[in-house]
């Protein structure tokens, strides 16, 4: 089987996990998954998974399961790597972190949420197809043990590469998507890729963070007054500012959004990671369009102090994990 | 000593401790501590106290100990009855709590944060003087151990009752203020009540919510942004809106409130509630300003963001602490 692509996925929470499972589950494709702090474990007994989709009590083992990226060489080259990690600029780069696996025919596919992640990939794989993933999954991974628990909804596009045609751009896609779809998921070709990106932000740039700030779910969230008092507001500045973008999206999309996870108390992925203490997505889902509202002139008052109010948070969470070292005496003007 | 002025001091957090030592270190009142958590120590032990102003390992047990309301009636009937607790309309009313202690000739005493603090008693007690005091201590009560850590200075002026004469209210607001000073530590007849407290409030409406949202003390907020990026539109804000209140307040006073803590990593008295999982002042400091900023017409983004976060925030902890409930399944719209 020379010609089955060949597929480095980077990341297996909730959604890197489904992702892998989803591309092996046809057998259209093979993966090398690269694990972490789950290494071990998958190593030995693969994922258990209990799915929505594909049912319960699920063992998966990717074809390959490695550690680095340095030891996934080894079964490259790849047609596709894809990240579905948190995006985290100014804490990691992925694109660094994956270079060695990269060569010139291979398409990075960013299944991962915000604006403008796509700068950095397009900035140093200047020859690279670079595939946008807008996921609508709901899926956790605890220590190998994956509970999806809403349905796989995938759409795929291209960032358009102005090196490469767009024929190519979108066959390379098109491809990715029919190795990704079967019977049991959902996966569509997205023709327009900023329109996604700006649609799910009206989820993400609202419910997100606020539900992190205040550290309620989204039903707490309702119930305390939160969601009348601050992310409508939010949401209408999400809108505002895709629009200067370009980005028309209907009003009737923040009810849609603010009714997606009902009945469910649902903890969004940034109140999660408050939980666990991981570091926030806060520059692709708060800082980029507080930034492009800034360029843009158009007023965002409560984005923006979400934003200010979460990068403080950011650098509490960051001390913590000694990621930054605060002094132990602090240092004032004279 | 049938006149020397017979005080009942309710709330003996760290405010209300060093109140009540300050009190009787003269021998020129006689003060009864309502006590609740600290009751049993205290009457065994005394408070301990280590006080920038008085010194270090002091043993201190008021005149009278009482574990309510109920039981100080015995030590009536009290000339002043001083409200060191938190501030915290809807879910206790103070007030209510007292009246069996207070008689026509009681002055009642507010030793509170917020705006508007007053109105309450104002309507429940028109025949009494009410007093406000201001603080500026620094000082804590861990289990009957008080740290006092920063100067003790109080303000006391009164919230003018239109049914008692302005003399009358005066005078009784000297004598409190002459029984409180004594040669360690400062309190001043405070001619501008309303000018005070919207001061104080440039602090407490900036800083004490943003760093409870944020759990970052006064330290970790400026290093972090917070500090440039939150506090100082806020307490535009809060200047704006004391403005439109009648009060002129110099934009100095900023930065004299953002390096009144310095060098100390402070955390200020709403992060500690955070801490300790206790309800917020969020109406008094937050809703009150808020409110007045909507009838006044002046634009508060920043200060209507950060309380309705904090409403979030409130509603929160008085699930945790029992005080609400909410439905096991999630009541959504059909």
């Amino acid at each position: 089987m020379p010609n089955k692509p060949n597929v480095l996925l980077v990341g297996a929470g909730g959604v890197g996990a489904m992702a892998s499972f989803a591309l092996e589950y046809s057998g259209e494709s093979s993966v090398t998954s690269v694990l972490r702090s789950d290494y071990a474990h998958v190593v030995e007994n693969g994922f258990k998974i209990n799915s929505c989709d594909y049912g319960r009590g699920i063992r998966y083992r990717p074809s390959n399961v490695v550690n680095s990226i340095e030891a996934s060489k080894q079964y490259g080259p790849f047609d596709y790597v894809v990240l579905a990690t948190k995006c985290i600029p100014g804490v990691s780069s992925m694109i660094d972190i994956i270079a060695p696996a990269v060569s010139k025919d291979t398409a990075i596919v960013l299944i991962q949420n915000g604006i403008g992640i796509e700068d950095e990939a397009l900035f140093k794989c200047p020859g690279n197809v670079i595939l946008s993933g807008v996921s609508m999954i709901a899926s956790s991974n605890v220590k190998g043990h994956i509970e999806h628990s809403d349905r796989d909804f995938l759409s795929v596009g291209y960032f358009e590469n102005v090196n490469l045609t767009n024929e190519h751009q979108e066959k390379v896609c098109k491809r990715f998507v029919s190795m990704y779809k079967n019977d049991k998921n959902q996966c569509v070709f997205d023709e327009n890729v900023k329109y996604s990106r700006w649609r799910k932000l009206v989820y993400n740039a609202g419910l997100n963070p606020v539900c992190a700030l205040t550290e309620a779910d989204v039903g707490r969230l309702e119930i305390f007054g939160g969601t009348d008092s601050i992310i409508r507001k939010a949401m209408k500045e999400v809108i505002a500012i895709a629009k200067s973008d370009g980005v028309e999206l209907s009003e009737a999309l923040m009810d849609f959004m603010i009714r997606s996870k009902d009945p469910v108390y649902y903890r969004p992925s940034m109140l999660v990671d408050i939980d666990k203490g991981n570091p926030l997505e806060v520059e692709v889902i708060c800082g980029n369009p507080v930034r492009i509202a800034k360029k843009n002139g158009v007023e965002a008052p409560y984005l923006t102090l979400i934003y200010d109010l979460l990068k403080v948070v950011q650098g509490r969470i960051m001390e913590k994990r000694g990621m930054l070292i605060v002094p132990k005496e602090r240092q004032v003007p004279k």
